[in-house]
């Protein structure tokens, strides 16, 4: 049985995190505000797939203190990545898992480079959870997962063992879990939805339905969108036309949505720029491929969070 | 003596008009909301350059009961445009010369095209200058008139007779007058300042000051003007280097400024998008030229224009 580290323990650490405990997976978790508070309580996970509470978790507020694990789940916001090193280095022996639940891109490669010694994954994750308060997580529709593994300069490394294992487990633990082959097509495919709606969330302080609802902005999403597929492209990834039809024809039947970067913002948090839409531009730019329009966008979002935290 | 008929009585018509008749000048002022307390209560003017009031002044509410004067000064905000056939037909005869005090480029080939027996001109106005109340004007700073004809696809014409005249007026008036001989090099000259700072002062809700401030978005300000730069060239128009290094740096130090299209947008009124963005696209995309942040900008403002007077 696999043993998981939970690193972050958020809305995604939590969620995610507490399902593997109640599928009774030997879990421990990295806090640090909520840890008291957690230690005594445990966890509370309301969720439209059901209620749990755990009240008593393996709870941490130092990774020095922590097990080493097979598994080493990330669910940090990616703004946090710069202490991912100091986290990790404790938790990490030959053949250990790290799997990333972020938003963005090409942090597996950043992570597989300071350890080189571990495998490493990313799991996309389609979920609307929020934390509303330490301790208590509420999860409001969806939880699937979109795993890949990573290969070095992100070559496809096919469905490996490893990879389904952890959906063994995640099945166990009722989590939905699709294994991918193409981690970087992943990633990118994500990117499409994920640069223009949370950009534009923030600077024109908008729902989902909003964006969709005016013809200018409408036809600005789906030209974001193309340059995205143009950044993809720059790496050898193709986003066809029928994927962005549906990114939209989906949108546009959501209910209006704010996005993790627009709660952020509201939050007053540090947004994940970078992630998101500043290492998509490093890797076209890598390819000498220029994105306007993204790039306009980062500056715009650089220029509102600075302000938002001033 | 040359007479003028004012159309638009607003800041700029307002303070203009208002120099040209304390200077001994026919001038004839056409107006709206403002006209039966203009026609009652003059005209007062608080300027920087000192204060002045005309207690009477020939106000119409109705270009069919003006005289036809010899120029005709259009200080209408741009976006009154669609009506300026109609406003001023009755005001045109053979050779009448139509001066447009406007903002954004491309104006003075429509007004041509519908007026083909009259002279059309294009004055790009550095001033600040606010409409209080009505019949009452703020001048804050600046007044220099940039005074440039119009001929046929924009060639240049030199400085004519007609031009000089108008600046003798303007001159005798006490308004600094400077005399160019292309229109459209300085129509695509101001724009290196106005696409920027006006559009940006709306999406990021931001004075001069703050864009200026922030290294993001002041490296956002000099790429958008570059790219300005770029569909000037698809005109065969030329801006240099050395220009937009003098428009950063001149705003720099500048007071913390409102620029028009945010008083604009905080009163609810209708913004210059086409005028300042959407004639400049239409122009590059002619030559089939794209100017992908421009053209994302022109789309964040159509939707927050509309949401703003919803």
């Amino acid at each position: 049985m696999q043993s998981y580290a939970i690193i972050g323990t958020g809305a995604v650490g939590g969620y995610y995190g507490g399902c593997l405990q109640r599928a009774g997976f030997p879990v421990h978790f990295l806090l640090r505000s909520d840890y008291n508070l957690v230690r005594e309580k445990g966890l509370t996970i309301k969720s439209v797939y059901g209620d749990f509470t755990l009240s008593c978790v393996n709870a941490y507020n130092d990774p020095q203190k922590m097990p080493q694990c097979d598994v080493i789940v990330v669910a940090l916001k990616s703004t946090q990545n710069h202490i991912l090193a100091q986290l990790l280095t404790p938790l990490i022996r030959e053949n250990t898992i790290i799997l990333l639940l972020q938003n963005g891109l090409d942090f597996e490669r950043e992570v597989a480079e300071i350890f080189p010694q571990a495998f490493v994954m990313g799991g996309l994750c389609f979920i609307c959870a929020n934390k509303i308060e330490p301790g208590y997580i509420r999860h409001i529709d969806y939880q699937a997962i979109s795993l890949a593994e990573y290969a070095r300069n992100y070559q496809s490394c096919g469905i490996t063992g490893r990879m389904e294992a952890i959906a063994a487990d995640f099945t166990k633990a009722n989590i939905e879990i699709v294994l991918k082959e193409d981690l970087l097509q992943s990633r990118w495919e994500k990117l499409v939805w994920n640069i223009p709606y949370n950009s534009l969330s923030v600077i024109l302080d908008a729902t989902t339905q909003e964006m969709m609802g005016d013809r200018y902005s409408r036809q600005l999403v789906e030209e974001i969108m193309q340059e995205v597929a143009i950044g993809a492209k720059s790496c050898d990834r193709e986003i066809n036309q029928g994927f962005i039809a549906k990114m939209l024809s989906h949108t546009e039947k959501m209910k209006p949505y704010l996005t993790s970067m627009k709660l952020d913002y509201n939050f007053k948090r540090p947004l994940e720029i970078e992630g998101i839409l500043g290492n998509a531009l490093k890797m076209a730019r890598e390819k000498k491929i220029d994105l306007p329009k993204i790039s306009l966008l980062y500056q715009q979002l650089h220029f509102l969070d600075a302000r938002n935290r001033a």
